[in-house]
């Protein structure tokens, strides 16, 4: 299967940690592929027209996207169990997905905005997604026992990518101030061999 | 349960039809919620840190958000079918859910963009946004068929949604030029129960 991959997205990071997990890695054929805002990629456009990574093409020429859709994909084909099959545990770990997920649309959105001139930045968004950061973390940090206690499982994945995005993209935020139980979560979440595989690197 | 709603918002319609669908609608506590993207609502903020809605509170006071996780649990407790269970049929229903969800991304963004004073705009944002509707119009044209043929799912709630979101904001566009068998099957999916009571209207 042909995987549109990049070393810096944290969506494609979802996806490596689910297939190194569920042991599927090396059914993969990873594809460098870059998806910004302001370009259109033809390459990833060919497979998916929403022209964002990861997208996963199947052997059958079948594409499949998004994360979510991907990462449950290849959880169920090598059976990783990181998305409970029923009941309040699986809406609670998607719901943990949504929030990850959410959160880093947020910041994605964040980085574009700040990269502008001052002049043509909105300064309402900004303030807003800083405002949607800190609510967050703040759920987080009430949630991290429940989130220690838990399975492993696509919430954690989708949290733990999230996390390690703001150590590479928002560093100076200093996002551990205040979080020391998310903070010793994730130092957990970092120490697992799916995590130390897929970690985004500074250039 | 209480589910934070607008009558405008095209992900709301994708929860309020699945519970139409599901018949488990009489379950549910509209609370009418404004989400906007530059300013903080504190209401949807107490139940949802990403403050967007729908955000659905349980009984048990329990959150869960967004709408793929909302329809997913509401269609299970009506056991709405609307979710393949497994195989093939799952990933197609829920890569076309991912097309509808992602094409309406890019369209809240492109309508946010394009209010802004001409010279604070981000052009190739808007031309990127632009080009990545014409490749999913083009996409779901050449899969109409499938789509017609498949029995109704959550892939079918969420194109339908984004298709009528097109007729509500971005009429001008005239999506149906070149796109016969799409325009025939968004006729049907406007004529079932579900879709005619949800409707957005013009103000």
């Amino acid at each position: 299967m042909k995987l549109h991959w990049s070393p810096k997205s944290p969506y494609v990071r979802k996806v490596m940690i689910v297939a190194h997990e569920a042991r599927v890695l090396d059914r993969l054929t990873l594809v460098r592929s870059v998806a910004m805002m302001s370009r259109i990629n033809p390459e990833i456009m060919a497979d998916n027209p929403l022209g964002k990574i990861p997208t996963l093409v199947l052997e059958d020429g079948a594409a499949l996207y998004d994360s979510r859709v991907i990462c449950e994909y290849l959880d169920d084909l090598g059976q990783g169990g990181l998305f409970p099959s029923a009941g309040p545990a699986r809406w609670r770990a998607l719901t943990w997905q949504a929030l990850g997920d959410g959160l880093l649309d947020a910041l994605i959105l964040w980085r574009n905005e700040r990269e502008k001139p001052q002049d043509r930045r909105t300064q309402p968004w900004l303030d807003v997604f800083e405002a949607k950061l800190h609510a967050g973390l703040a759920e987080l940090e009430s949630r991290a026992t429940d989130l220690a206690g838990a399975p492993f499982g696509i919430g954690h994945v989708s949290i733990g990518c999230m996390l390690s995005y703001l150590d590479f993209r928002f560093d100076s935020l200093g996002w551990r101030n205040g979080h020391p139980k998310l903070t010793a979560w994730h130092q957990e979440f970092d120490g697992r061999d799916s995590a130390r595989a897929t970690e985004i690197l500074n250039d």
